[in-house]
């Protein structure tokens, strides 16, 4: 047998004037990192000379690094139109690179949404950027940890407009995408959890109708193509540790029912995943956390598991 | 000084037929409780004395029991009108002994809503009889443990009326009432965490206006009263532990938004509490189990920590 080549990962600088440019540096310069795959970092030599010098770390090894901006003029804690366009031209390359299969994973370090604004650019964040340029349909956002899985069927709505996006078409799709993820990762068939959407799980119906109405039609349809699901469960008690035992991933159905115990259990090392894409994307799970960007003082760790779960998730990738 | 006489604690049986009298014979086993309080139990002597031999327990004491029915005849595991009357009616004589005094707290095992119902009684629950009964307005749920506190502004309503549902002057009376219980046990003014609706706090207004609209006005109102609260954060990241050492209790818009983290975190010593009634009420957290009612299945342990409860705030409730 041959030793498997480590997969390249494409690490998105993130925005220049936010935290990106340090973590990375930290994950170039993380040798144990390096025996599971090899980030190369999409961003600005430059900057990230300057951010080394700044905050007193080694000078980053060039060969490690795509620089695709030069000559950027922002002061560090403040994006701007500049720097905002920046982390976009980062973002699409790295998208352009694993479609056509230079990279097998990507990794996104933080972005400025204002930037983006100033700039012109108008999504409202990563996934629909892999979503659109990637042409991907359907997809879903995922936290993957040690501790617990969680896919959400909604997430950045109002919540009273939860109840009236749902729709069991979406709910088939969400258990459809993870249950596939967990296979590949499991090699068997994972236990799935579906979470109610009222208290209680409506109590039978007693306190709102979207359980039978709306979650049961779709559990009864992916069991039919082979699935291993619960019914939709009370979500105030589907997380106790007796229960967590016998589940490999919990369908959510929006942003805080799956964001909540994700973070209580798991609030270090949980990774945002993207499901559905032809390739593997994880992202750290913090902002640019401007107040304290360029001083030495950001932790690398969310980055550095969200590398790790894109690594992994490329051993299962299905051939491109 | 004197030593204080333990506080004399009223414990409705529950269901004859559930698993409440077999739990409340291991209550009155219990001598290390006995030390804190005197639990006495509003049930039926010939239940609990059949009970105790049918799951080979000792005899109880007949003077730590209030016999309020006698000859019912029922099935062990099968809720009737009968039982469902008398649970009713232990509840009720506690309520009114608690009212006049001979009693300091009441302290509830689980009853059959379906038996209550058979029996024409219409209330959905414990908490609607204590608050009726005792003409109390407002009151609030509340969960207690060492490790989280949480109140309700919201409690068994589909979610989809939640957002209809929540209003400024409720959120003011449920912060005021937790803000009170909190002081008395804590002798100091405590900091309450207000969660929001939406997800990330709606970001400014991106997802959703119940923050601004509805949460602010209620916490800028108590702040003027004196209460120290943050603003209303995103609901995910509340629960970090870095942010739970900061906060005293949580105010939670609906029911699984604190159902979940309290249950998570603390999943067999969070006790259920009413806030807002003349006198400390607390509650079992699971219902009568009629699968292994009578079996000598049952652990007492939750009734134990709402007992032991009640018994805290009694030293702190005002004179009657």
């Amino acid at each position: 047998m041959t030793q498997p080549t480590p997969p390249q990962i494409a690490l998105t600088m993130g925005d220049p004037a936010g935290v990106g440019p340090e973590i990375c540096l930290d994950i170039l310069a993380d040798a144990e990192l390096g025996e599971v795959c090899q980030p190369i970092i999409y961003g600005d030599l430059e900057v990230l000379t300057h951010c080394a010098k700044t905050t007193r770390r080694p000078a980053p090894d060039p060969t490690r690094i795509l620089s695709l901006t030069s000559g950027l003029s922002f002061n560090p804690g403040t994006p701007s139109a500049t720097t905002g366009q920046a982390s976009f031209q980062y973002l699409e390359t790295a998208i352009t690179h694993a479609l056509s299969g230079q990279v097998q994973a990507v990794t996104t370090a933080p972005i400025s949404k204002d930037a983006w604004h100033a700039a012109n650019i108008n999504y409202p964040g990563h996934t629909e950027v892999f979503t659109s340029l990637t042409n991907s349909s359907p997809t879903c956002m995922a936290f993957f940890s040690q501790t617990i899985n969680a896919s959400l069927v909604t997430v950045h709505l109002p919540l009273r407009e939860v109840p009236l996006t749902l729709t069991t078409e979406r709910i088939k799709d969400v258990i459809a995408l993870t249950r596939q993820a967990l296979q590949q990762q499991l090699h068997r068939e994972p236990h799935l959890t579906i979470l109610g959407l009222n208290p209680h799980a409506s109590e039978n119906g007693l306190f709102g109708d979207e359980e039978s109405r709306l979650i049961q039609p779709a559990i009864e349809h992916q069991r039919s193509l082979g699935a291993n699901l619960s019914d939709p469960l009370p979500p105030d008690t589907a997380f106790l540790p007796s229960h967590r035992k016998q589940t490999d991933g919990y369908i959510a159905m929006y942003h805080d029912q799956a964001l909540i115990p994700v973070k209580t259990l798991a609030f270090d090392t949980a990774v945002n995943t993207t499901l559905g894409l032809p390739f593997p994307r994880t992202s750290v799970d913090h902002g640019t956390a401007l107040d304290i960007a360029w001083q030495k003082k950001a932790n690398p760790r969310s980055l550095r598991e969200a590398i790790l779960l894109a690594a992994k998730l490329t051993e299962f990738a299905p051939p491109l």
